[in-house]
């Protein structure tokens, strides 16, 4: 499968949550066997050469490749989770939503000292969440040199905000015209 | 890795999320890469005899496994997801939490008619949020005579729960002593 093919899997709902957003959802893709299975190779294909030791996915469907990914590496997976979630002490980070604040939460017993870990995510838009994966993991002790999205939309310029923040941001496939 | 060592790398949290209920953990396990691996090999030794063409999982840590069982399979995921998050027209259906009602959504577009859905959940409790999820992809078409867990609270009854519903439950450990 291409990319293009593999984008073309991926559905595109006008008007989502609101007027003028064109929503790019992953539902079609994920549930089209080939398409899954060729998106996790080749995030799998970026992966291999980054020396990850875990792979952290954002709550709720970086969980859905962020644990494909570390299966594939043969790494574990870390739950980045929403507030409240995690039944132990947490760490926590809040980041910008368009209305509003939200929090991702950690525990941070699970990572070891200095080990890399790799954020996964299905969308790129600001990168406001995937920059507050990367400041918590670090808070933990990790390096977090790289996250990698199914999606990207450049024009929010996400992959930016990552850079600032010493991220390197990596996508299969993007979308114009958010 | 045999599922006595599995057993062991799930964390028991006590009084969480309140006072007398043991709270049994997933984190620690899949921050593990072995363990990760062999729960999802198990999962799939169980499954591939059912004939599934589509593996459905429950918001959302049955995403974390859902998706890797439906990648060994070779077939598609189904994401039942809490309510407001699909970009589409959905149904729903509403179970009972202990306090309160919840509710999950699927976009029934996404069902063949007649294909037969796998239910994937980390832990079964009292069964009704997987039978909900059965309930609900029924409604769409789907045959659901399958639901897969790593974790069974035999104590809660869930599986004579799912029984009742005409789905057989199987986990790959149980812990007594909720």
């Amino acid at each position: 499968m291409t990319r293009g093919e593999l984008k073309a899997l991926i559905r595109t709902i006008p008007d989502f949550p609101k007027a003028g957003i064109q929503f790019r959802d992953i539902t079609t893709l994920l549930a089209h066997g080939e398409g899954l299975a060729a998106s996790i190779d080749m995030l799998a294909d970026m992966a291999a050469p980054l020396g990850a030791t875990k792979v952290a996915g954002i709550e709720a469907r970086g969980f859905i490749f962020g644990t494909a990914l570390a299966l594939r590496l043969g790494v574990g997976f870390v739950p980045l989770r929403k507030a409240g979630k995690l039944p132990v002490e947490t760490i926590a980070e809040d980041y910008a939503l368009e209305y509003g604040v939200a929090t991702l939460e950690l525990d941070p017993t699970i990572i070891n000292d200095g080990e890399h870990v790799l954020v996964v995510d299905d969308l790129l838009a600001t990168g406001g969440t995937a920059v507050a994966a990367a400041n918590l993991l670090r808070r933990a002790g990790a390096v977090v040199n790289h996250a990698l999205f199914v999606v990207d939309l450049p024009e929010l310029s996400g992959s930016q905000a990552l850079a600032e923040a010493q991220v390197e941001a990596r996508a299969l496939v993007e979308f114009s015209g958010h």
